[in-house]
């Protein structure tokens, strides 16, 4: 066994509840009530159904919606896995906070507002709009040790706890995970090669783009940060503190959080799935809270949703990051909600039935 | 050879030009110099580069959007071959117009107004929101003779292209496909047989959810129907009148009509791609106007996209119509188009490229 977890943290999961059924049945009940063929709205009707549980609400309403974009720097890059230099994650944080980045663009069309957290970036940051939760000025390269003290992770997993809070306090009913941090689709490889029982080739790619020798590289940085560090995969704090990142760690919190205030929590691409995971691990509870946003082009996202037995709404061939998916999945969500609220029933349209469902006509 | 085309369905298919290639090498250059890794929001990124090339603008614009809904009664239904009855067509164009349908949902979600057009329905329709543009009061009985005279199906291509002109005029920018129809899978299956060289099996499916029995009748039907009128393959027209729709008809005149006024045209389902694969066959330069919006659980609509060469946007179980599923999908345009337009470039937001890329940092 493990160390016990923080009470503050161990006190949110156990906040976590099962799904409402009688909420998931009503909703259920409804869709088949409404003006099409049953089953015919396919992805459309099980989200609808799921929020129904999520927020015990037969028709749910979740118009106020948050992307919180965490960002944190890795000193893994010291080992040179990334096509960009480390100096790209402040300069993009400022971009977020300007509104130049694609996530400010995909959250205006959806209506979400964008959390900017800098939770562990190495360079100094400051920003009218930025909540500066700095946790530890980039995690220590995990090729030669642990990337955080058991300590540190779990401070940045109480981080994105408290984001949840406060967001729920201003009445924010659904959020989507996202991240900048140059590095860390190294570290998610970590965390899901360790997580899925996996080895690193197959959950390892380009990032933002490396070539076949850097890839093979960072393949064997992986590898030994797996054999210097051996995290414990059955202690999920234990493998997000040696190989995993302050950004992962506030996902996780966001998750847990979010989920202890029935928020529906729509997840972006490879390096929120490895939050996911890490949560998922703390709280097997969390994962019917979560909404796969889309598949990425990165060969261990896949490896990671089967893990999580979740199917990815969108397969767009993004690679980016930031919340970009998850903005874009929050758009078909909308869909799916506002058809369950807002279509008619046959009775109320006086559409007929199919054939075999008609009594006497 | 084949009789000529009604001379102004002629005229709109010259006036349908090659895309835009300065402005899709502007627009691509400009997706370089955003700040994010080059081809990391993948179909986003085509999706902007295609629509420069559609509208001739380096930034496209198109806000201003409408999904046309085409409505049509089959002949071929007397031959049991929907899980519904042929009334169900008229009580859902009343809930269109009503606003209680998906349609009506997911277009408000995406800000497109909802064009209903009855072009076809085989009983009397009045609503003040109608287009009441009825080209013959239902189709004939393809399984006994030819659905429509060679006539009704250009008047059904003329209906569509007009509105698309008035669309056009009112500012519209950006349009997608929608019908409803009891009986049209089968027109639809038909279609996609002759013009892709499939046979009725592989192309046929459950429609609005008919069993196993059911389909194997479904099929019989449409080996009988294209038996009797043995359609010629190298002649849309043909193909449409002897076993298509008339309210496929009216949107292989949208397709026309949209792609002459140079906007992008969002397809809906296995419907609107059979209208599609017609408009293609009437002037093959229409297809690069065309984006799919969705795959749907029809399994005629794969062989049919793979013959048009179109990728689907959205795979999400979808088996309605209506146009949902491109309505779905204008919310992922409009995200390319933001994205698009709004991210600042490399230049701009101060943001360092990739290694490689740098000169003497």
């Amino acid at each position: 066994m493990h160390e016990p977890l923080r009470p503050d943290i161990a006190a949110i999961i156990a906040a976590i509840s099962p799904l409402d059924t009688a909420a998931i049945a009503a909703a259920r009940a409804r869709q088949e009530q409404l003006t099409k063929p049953a089953g015919s709205l396919g992805r459309l009707e099980l989200l609808a159904i799921q929020i129904a549980g999520i927020t015990s609400q037969e028709q749910p309403v979740v118009a106020n919606k948050a992307i919180v974009v965490m960002a944190g720097d890795h000193g893994v890059t010291a080992e040179g896995i990334s096509a960009y230099p480390a100096e790209v994650t402040p300069q993009m944080v400022l971009n977020f906070l300007r509104g130049g980045a694609a996530i400010n663009a995909l959250a205006g069309v959806v209506g979400a507002r964008v959390v900017v957290v800098d939770i562990g970036v190495a360079s100094p940051l400051e920003h009218p709009g930025l909540l500066s939760r700095k946790v530890a000025i980039g995690t220590a390269n995990m090729a030669q040790g642990p990337a955080m003290t058991r300590d540190q992770a779990e401070e940045a997993i109480a981080v994105g706890i408290a984001i949840a809070d406060s967001l729920a306090r201003d009445g924010v009913r659904m959020v989507a995970t996202g991240e900048m941090g140059i590095g860390n689709t190294t570290a998610a490889s970590a965390i899901t090669a360790v997580l899925t029982g996996s080895s690193p080739a197959e959950v390892t790619g380009r990032g933002t783009g490396i070539d076949d020798a850097q890839l093979a590289h960072k393949i064997a940085v992986i590898e030994r940060a797996l054999a210097t560090n051996t995290p414990n995969r059955d202690d999920g704090l234990d493998v997000l503190a040696k190989v995993g990142g302050l950004e992962i760690g506030g996902l996780v919190g966001v998750i847990l959080g979010g989920a202890a205030h029935h928020m529906p929590i729509v997840l972006d691409g490879f390096i929120a799935g490895s939050a996911a995971l890490v949560a998922e691990k703390l709280s097997p509870q969390a994962r019917d809270y979560l909404i796969a946003g889309h598949i990425s082009v990165e060969r261990g996202h896949r490896v990671l949703l089967d893990a999580l037995g979740l199917q990815p709404l969108l397969d767009l061939d993004l690679r980016l990051g930031e919340g970009t998916g998850a903005a874009l999945a929050m758009g078909i969500i909308d869909g799916a909600l506002a058809a369950h609220r807002q279509m008619a029933t046959f009775a109320e349209a006086g559409v007929s039935e199919r054939e075999e469902s008609k009594s006497n006509e």
